[in-house]
């Protein structure tokens, strides 16, 4: 191992890359073989972070416990996963070509307890922790929504950070039933009183349905949170929503989430609390263009519930917008890299 | 029951609003319970219309059998019931809350006859009449499009109506099938034969696909009825069509009727006649929004067929139509409400 | 209200009885109105205990946050009330018409906590006690296994009871994920540490698929449970294992659980944790008719996952099953009836 | 048309048959080519008795509108249709070659009313006569079980039929709905009462299911027709079962209805009304395999629901079933032909 | 045959339209009968060509032996002749009516062979090119996009065709899989090589989703193609890009290819190789409306998968965009005739 | 590497079987974490081969393009892989504790080349061919049941294999099109002429479905093959036709082959040509059990394919099946270790 070590200290930072370049598809059909994400190489979390191997790590979260609605996107991970091995090198759009800019890989799921939140929450805080340490950027692929809250714990621990949530829900209910206080509806709520966002940085985007009660966005708005209602987005135009995201997030790190029921449930069915009036994809795809210049230190795709999406669809979203995210996130690990 | 009624007129308006509150999602799961339309308390018609005690009352209809293509319509009751059971109290982007407005009761199912369409119809407008009687703004579900021809001779006995339809098809049609005159595509045309619909305070849109003849939309345009097809609304944007949609109906009782199939098939592929090229969700919530300052008398939502549904998000779409449907009735209800 | 418990006592046996049909699918179409278990009436739970009026509840528990596998039994007991309209009014195979037997009732679903199973497990004991202590007999419709638990020790609270289980699983874990207690796959280990099931008059039916480990089924054994993997049962034939199910259990109180997955998965796709190899529908209906003449005082069909079953057979099964059961249900009340 | 008709006299039969063969799958793909029954010649019906060209015709009758569960079998034909190009020439298991002993064609749908049933109970029967007259054998996939009424009117009108029906349900209601005549669950009871069935020689196989009441049955029986429980057929055995059936039609001229509901829904989830505890497919064929020795005057296969069956296996029994049946009219028609 | 011939040379055009007219939705239902494309007559290939009975042939192509990716589309040419027996006689939006201006006819399919794509290739060119020599224009439906390589050899023979191709992907890879030539990712690579494309005249619209290399659009560049990625037709709008798509295509001879993944998977997820963020359907009709002028000489509609398509919408899709471009077909044909 | 191979030879059996546990369901949901097949360790081939470290494989073949019917086993490895997740360590019928008898690990998919089947087919068996040679045995999931043909090869290289194929299909046509010889309909003729396998010890069972000609029986039967018809299957039981196999089979080196399509529709809905009438889960693998005592080099599961499956139990019953083989070989594995 300490061999390998220095090997790995001697190697170049292009022969690194070449080592975490997805299956191509020209070679080998995209159907077979295991589905890793983006048919990227497979590391142990403990590999990834102890010789700081890999820049990005895709990573999965596999529990659905603290759904309040159709439960199912426990399966989320290994559908995107799936659905991910159709995503290619090269993002046609902005040009984009993440494997070179960025040394990614599969981190595998974290290891959790479908039934028991409170102990899935500590093992996922557990698991993002080091990697936060190593500087390794999380791209997550949820589980429900309640799990982007231990994540911000542990990258959030050093500072607080600034916030682009692309949902229908803006999840900052104080609690449910009685009391419960840990459920997908409240981990915005809970990453403030936490400490690990910074409210006044914080916007969502694409806040649409019927709502029990004004109070969830009210206490978001006291915090100053920025709410954008679907209906304003829409009024808005899509340019203007991004660079006010862009301003509200402003030059600190910043983590985005996106919910995947932020899009149309034509789009995205396949998750427990559609609400109809979304995004369309490539509404989103332009809006997360438009995120370029973010210091983003860590991202989610989450509430992809693949028994609700009989012809695969919400998971082949998820994967496309999850490689949109991979490309910024690789931008900005590029970015970061000492000049040669 | 005499005591009961004694106790009802010394309600206060407060009293009886918070009767017929739906069940909150933050008390019990939503997926929990008998699926009642929007959770709502459940009252036999005679029940509601007896005492005045609900005002707005939504009601299936589960009758598909005058359907011409692929039927199923008859399921829709249930199955919007089930959606509806997802949709809150509060409508985010007009701020209404339609239960502190109005009181509003599942008043069940009409009892059809599912093999005989004559007595059906029959009974369809025998159900309505005291209702109508006793000022309940009915909010229908269906079934096909025929249900609307037997509501409309109950709504409209006293005085013609004036009709928002928003449909791919203009359901004018005479006959089919050497004489048919009963089917889900002539209800308007027999509609205004019988009086009850005025044509030129009628006005369709969202019309397209092909047709078999130009014929329908000759007859209906030679009533003086408003046809919109899809491709104008596009062209001419969705403010100006609301705004011309509620100067054809005017200051009149009106009746609103929305088939699921003016959606697009990606939107609301659960239904008999789907047609390409369709509203999105998003277009349709925007155009109901448009129509708030109408005297709206009734409406319904049509042709939501759940085999053809494997998502269910064409049910979920009309639950979310309904709910919309139903805070434009609550403030028409509000509306009418003698100052206090 | 002391009115009309006089008047209930006056009621005789066939007047209440009269009371309590299902609505005729002769009459009315069976997809029509609200989906009630049977098309029966709808009781609160407190008006079926207070005045004894109902002897049998049927009652929803839509949890199944204590699942391992693929989560959805939650949504069950609506989906098996809507299959369950389809069932009518007399056995054809034994002749049984329940409705003329007994007095049943859908009382509802237990307002479960969707993310909180300690706290479930408490209201579900809290739901039945009252229902135990007025005599009446619960059938109730998971929901995952787990729910059986609270459901027992409300039952079993007197005296212990005899099981007759029919599943592919032992269900009799000690723990999983370090440590987790309260799962589905530990329901029946539970209750016998908690003195409220006799082991020796336990049985098992139907044990199948691989294993983690022989623990669970040694445990079971070690405490003078009867194991019959499905190799056994189809090696001596239905008759014997009902005759052997009946010896078990004895003479005493006795509480009969199904869990879907007893089924092949031809048969009930839509389960969590399917097991290839299992029973056939017409193999459990004639095994349930073995089984006429236990002291029943209870019994479950749990783990119906509808997100899993495109076809809705799985809930049809569940619902047909649950109509066999109530046949059973149904004699035993009425052979508990004073003579006249 | 004259010298074709001479020509047609003048062709031998071995000629004839030749001229309808189904298209080989090993020459062209399966799923090529439009789907007609069996891959077989289309022939107009006014073609195919005109001249007699064809002995056995295969007919669609899309109808579906005295259906009172789910509808949807009036999409039937088509699915049944398509499913049925994988069948091929030679049966394995009797060593019958249809195609070899009788000119069999798709003489395509009869032209029903989908919203009129009386009308298209008159255009089955005009349909039908003059094949009746023609000699021609039909075979035909519904649509709903009413159909086979008219059907039977034109082939029984000369003298009364037998009847081999199995299904899970007696069909022998008097009336629903306050008095509808003319359902899918009537068409045996009004065919005896036209005179057209022999009740003597009619025998019903695969009974199950609750039932509203035992009128139905009682009825049947007090004609003289046999009734055959599912139970009844399962403890007796099929061999057994079969031979009773032969034994109750006799030597007579007999028509073979089977309803697609008579499976198990695991084997035909496609269906209105299924009803577990059913049939397997390889029982299905066992049984049709003893009835080899008939006067099979006509058959049908109906209740397949497409939208029901998202697997398609409800038409792909639905064909096998058909085929299953044409070897036995093939064999009969072949039986009847003059010594060469 | 000769006589016929010579009736036919004495038929007049408006004798021959009315012997091509599709069956009538008003006069027997939709879904009766055997689906051929629209409801249109039948006629075999030499009967079509023979005696230039037809102007527009309407073929399939069951093929998807040289998909790289899910396969499935060898059973598009049956999904989309059944839906597009939904399809009527008049466009409700350029009031074309195509079956008044050209004699339209199903030829059935192409006798393609499954396993063997040089020969299918073979086929399918001799299968076209008797079509092209008696001036009839093929609207094909397949079969994954190789099969449009083959159809253009047989068009293009006498000179190099102008292209407009609707897709998500540029289809011009030179080879995959260690040397693979033959795909559905290299038509129309080989087509410009085998020069029967004008490059200069080809346009490709909707390029999306991420890419293995560049190399594909570097070549189709080189080549003098114009490309429009999505994100550009969303800058410019339809309008525009119709406008270049005509002035790149020009006046001569142009062939159009739709490959359905251009739409985006909420309208089309049933295809192979699905991208997000494509066009909705009713941009798809408006950009095809927008070519109404052009000389095209064949069309097709390429990639349904219909079993990857749980709701029927992508079959839906197609046989409504291949109905819009049979009225632009039909217009052509008819501007072709001369001046009566 | 030479270090490491030498501490492999250092290590108990023990310690290497420890290595290839799979991961456990009571330690970590078996939802999460990358599907490999049954959660066993992956290993590159030449790692699995090149020190001897694995026993058995578990190998993908995602390749169909041989398929004649409806296409899609390509998916197959990827489904069997996800289902097979849920299988765990103990048989619980046997008693059988595979990965206690032999290291097992999934060796990952062959580099199949999708749209050239020749190139595939040499692919294939240098894939296995190091593999036989180091004595690892396959297990492998297709794919359509070509890729058997070069597995064949590989493992028949040194001397002719016995054969028990469990199949609706002969799969021994010679060749199909005009003369396509590489088909999925081929594979046993090609390996008896290639001389691989030995048809006198060859046996095949679960044939039924109608037949195109009597040809592919006619010329196995030639060979020495003994063909078992489901009706044979069923008439004799299958404990005798278990020893029947055993019998022919003989002590010699094995092959196992099972179709998913012997399986019937119900069980397995998933496969491009279901046969209804075949077996259920439950008597296949009574069936395999009877096979214990073979001498088996290697087997296969094939023509899973995931889209034609919409309820996921085609895959699940592939999965239970290749766990029952497995016991099989983990079996013969450990019998041909040496006594310690």
């Amino acid at each position: 191992m300490a061999d390998e070590r220095a090997e790995d200290r001697r190697e170049t930072r292009a022969q690194r890359l070449a080592r975490f370049q997805p299956a191509s598809g020209m070679a080998t059909p995209r159907f077979s073989g295991l589905a890793s994400f983006m048919r990227l190489p497979m590391l142990a979390p403990a590999e990834a972070a102890g010789a700081g191997r890999a820049e990005i790590g895709l990573i999965g979260i596999p529990f659905d416990g603290t759904t309040t609605g159709r439960p199912g996107a426990r399966l989320g991970p290994r559908a995107v996963r799936e659905a991910s091995t159709g995503t290619r090198a090269l993002n046609h759009a902005t040009g984009v070509a993440p494997y070179a800019l960025a040394a990614c890989a599969d981190l595998g799921d974290v290891p959790v307890n479908p039934v028991d939140a409170a102990e899935t929450d500590r093992r996922i805080e557990a698991f993002y922790r080091p990697l936060a340490q190593a500087g390794i950027v999380p791209l997550t692929v949820g589980g429900d929504h309640f799990v982007t809250y231990p994540v911000l714990r542990a990258l959030g621990a050093a500072r607080p950070l600034g916030l682009i949530h692309i949902d229908a829900h803006s999840d900052t209910d104080d609690a449910q039933y009685d009391g419960s206080r840990l459920t997908h509806g409240t981990p915005f709520r809970r990453a403030v009183e936490a400490g690990v966002l910074d409210p006044r940085r914080c916007i969502q985007i694409g806040l649409r349905g019927s709502m029990d009660a004004a109070d969830e966005r009210d206490w978001a708005l006291a915090q100053g949170m920025r709410l954008l209602a679907m209906e304003e987005v829409c009024a808005r135009g899509l340019p203007e929503v991004a660079a006010e995201a862009r301003a509200v997030a402003g030059d600190g790190p910043t983590y985005l989430s996106f919910d995947i029921d932020a899009l149309d449930p034509a789009f995205a069915p396949g998750t427990g609390t559609p609400e109809i009036g979304g995004f369309t994809t490539r509404e989103a795809l332009h809006l997360l263009r438009g995120l370029r210049s973010l210091d983003l230190v860590g991202a989610d795709v989450v509430e992809v519930a693949p028994s609700l999406d009989p012809a695969g669809i919400t998971a082949l979203a998820g994967a496309g917008i999850a490689f949109e995210i991979l490309c910024l996130l690789a931008e900005g690990v590029a970015a970061r890299q000492p000049a040669a």
